[in-house]
């Protein structure tokens, strides 16, 4: 595909994201110069394809600096005080600290349009690079009163040119914004884990998808989100207050069993849940809420991949898939959701096919 | 496959669950007598083949009440009364409360002795009934000290005759365990998802995997759950107040930022969450980790069958598959969990095959 970006582009940090960055920009034919304050780093990225190592003279349009949260503010403030001509940003994935710690420092904002790629960063380093890595993924950039997204227009062609999904929206926005959406989330299934720690195992054998769903995230790094959520610190707290506040009520309500009013606290709780989770838009940013249907399939290779291949046939389009097991079983519960139009028909093709559909 | 239960089995209410019984031993040749307060309702699991209706001199070895949780003690007791030589199980959620209110009836529990199903609750009503609605799933027999598990062997061949694992455990230690894997999970997916209610649009277009992992169960029914939650509130709310405590400490740390020793405030919940996660049992009651592969999808009917077709054909087992996608995107990427052996190899196979491994 063509690319936007003109080069050169310099990339400073070689872990997973600016590895990922160098790839995806050296496969559209840019010009990448790799730096990292450990040069084997560097090294590995551009043996693995990012691109050169950076070198004496180069003179970059955008350099994207790609460094741990926090050392990202004085490594962006050094690349804008090294290349006055070139657009600086960054990936870290909180904005306002940096940009404040910018100004501390006396640094050209005017050059600074920082940016968070929302991708996976469960694993991390060079060689889990990819230059796939953002494909499809929002990418927000996180504007502030010292650019306007025109200067750093630079910057969209980076996230366009990488597949990436772009979202224009402030500093404070997109701190608050993802306090919502990730980082108080990953505390709230830390805290339901950690429950588990001292846990009786002859508890844990009944555990279903329900809390696996909760407790996922709670195996992320926490070195990794002991920076983010110190670095988004108010806009979290603030979040886990109000998360508080309503539990506070519902413990309340249990602690008065029987007394009026106790039954609804509880209720009001399951409700608000209720209407909160219907507001996350779905695939391609509708708001359906998808229909499901449980399918058993053996526990046996390729069964699912059976299942699924019947299902395209019949030119359903799955938006989500699971498979469920029960410790001790030799049975699997593949859940499908699909548009909800398409439920009777792939259910009566599913049923053809001689597949046990559970509901 | 050959019955245990010699039948014949009264089913008392004909919801998902005693209807999904119904059918199930109807299958295996078991008579199944239905009852309900409704009798449309009971007609309705008839018709479907869960059994026939209820008659006078009904003389059942075996009866099953599958009533909502408040009102199971009293129908349990009814149905000890009226049948004397028959011994009375129940499949209700939680199990302290109703067994205090039939010692508290003045019922015979020597007959007595109580299940739980841990099967699928999203769906309700009879025509969401089916027979395999327990293949694989966990059965807890809880019991008590006025019958013992032999005497009580008639529930074992129920849930044998199901396809389901029985679990046995004392009502007190069930209703710690549901606390602990099932209720404390929802109600902290519901006020998780209830910070969502009043979030701008724009921040929930951020949202990825782990807030959707999280959230998932918020969607359950508030009705259903308030009785449930209620009937187990001081195992709920003992362990609601030790979430909050730990919620408390993370706070505390987040307000202190900056200040000694803030970061290891937030790095312990992290980290405590780490350890809680690793005892959840994985598949066949492994306790182990699972390797993840990343592997982009096209958004068209059939490509993730594809996938899995390649995968099985490669005689790997997945553990787990999840599809993701983020909104306005044509992309999606399959997250594939396999047993960490297998990694190096399928990666190798599915690179050859042409897909695209994000890492």
């Amino acid at each position: 595909m063509p690319q936007r970006l003109q080069g050169p582009v310099r990339i400073v940090g070689t872990g997973l994201l600016g590895t990922s960055i160098g790839l995806g920009l050296t496969s559209r034919g840019v010009e990448v110069q790799l730096a990292d304050i450990s040069p084997s780093q560097a090294a590995l990225a551009a043996d693995y394809g990012a691109g050169r190592l950076a070198a004496e003279g180069d003179d970059p349009e955008l350099i994207i600096v790609a460094v741990p949260p926090d050392v990202t503010a004085s490594v962006v403030a050094q690349e804008l005080a090294g290349y006055p001509r070139a657009l600086v940003t960054d990936v870290a994935s909180v904005k306002a600290k940096p940009l404040k710690e910018l100004r501390e420092l006396g640094a050209d904002v005017s050059r600074y349009l920082g940016t968070h790629p929302m991708a996976g960063k469960e694993h991390s380093g060079a060689l889990s690079g990819s230059g796939d890595l953002f494909l499809g993924r929002p990418w927000v950039i996180a504007g502030h009163d010292d650019i306007t997204y025109a200067d750093g227009s630079l910057v969209d062609d980076l996230i366009l040119d990488l597949g990436a999904v772009p979202f224009e929206m402030s500093v404070e926005d997109h701190d608050r914004s993802v306090a919502l959406v990730s980082h108080v989330p990953q505390l709230v299934s830390s805290l339901m884990a950690s429950l588990l720690k001292e846990a009786p195992h002859e508890s844990l054998r009944l555990a279903g998808g329900g809390l696996r769903d909760v407790t996922r995230v709670a195996g992320s790094d926490p070195a990794l989100w002991v920076q983010i959520l110190s670095a988004n610190a108010s806009a979290v707290s603030e979040l886990l207050r109000q998360f508080r506040g309503e539990l506070d009520d519902v413990i309340a309500a249990l602690d008065q069993q029987g007394e009026e009013g106790s039954l609804r606290g509880i209720a009001d709780s399951l409700v608000h849940g209720n209407q909160g989770v219907t507001r996350l838009p779905g695939k391609h940013g509708t708001q359906t809420r998808f229909a499901k249907l449980l399918v058993k399939v053996d526990d046996r290779p390729g069964q699912l991949a059976r299942l699924l291949t019947d299902i395209g046939d019949a030119g359903v389009n799955m938006e989500d898939v699971r498979l469920e097991h029960a410790e001790g079983s030799q049975y699997g519960v593949a859940e499908i959701l699909i548009l909800p139009e398409s439920i009777l028909e792939l259910e009566g093709v599913l049923d053809e096919l001689g597949w046990q559909v559970l509901g």
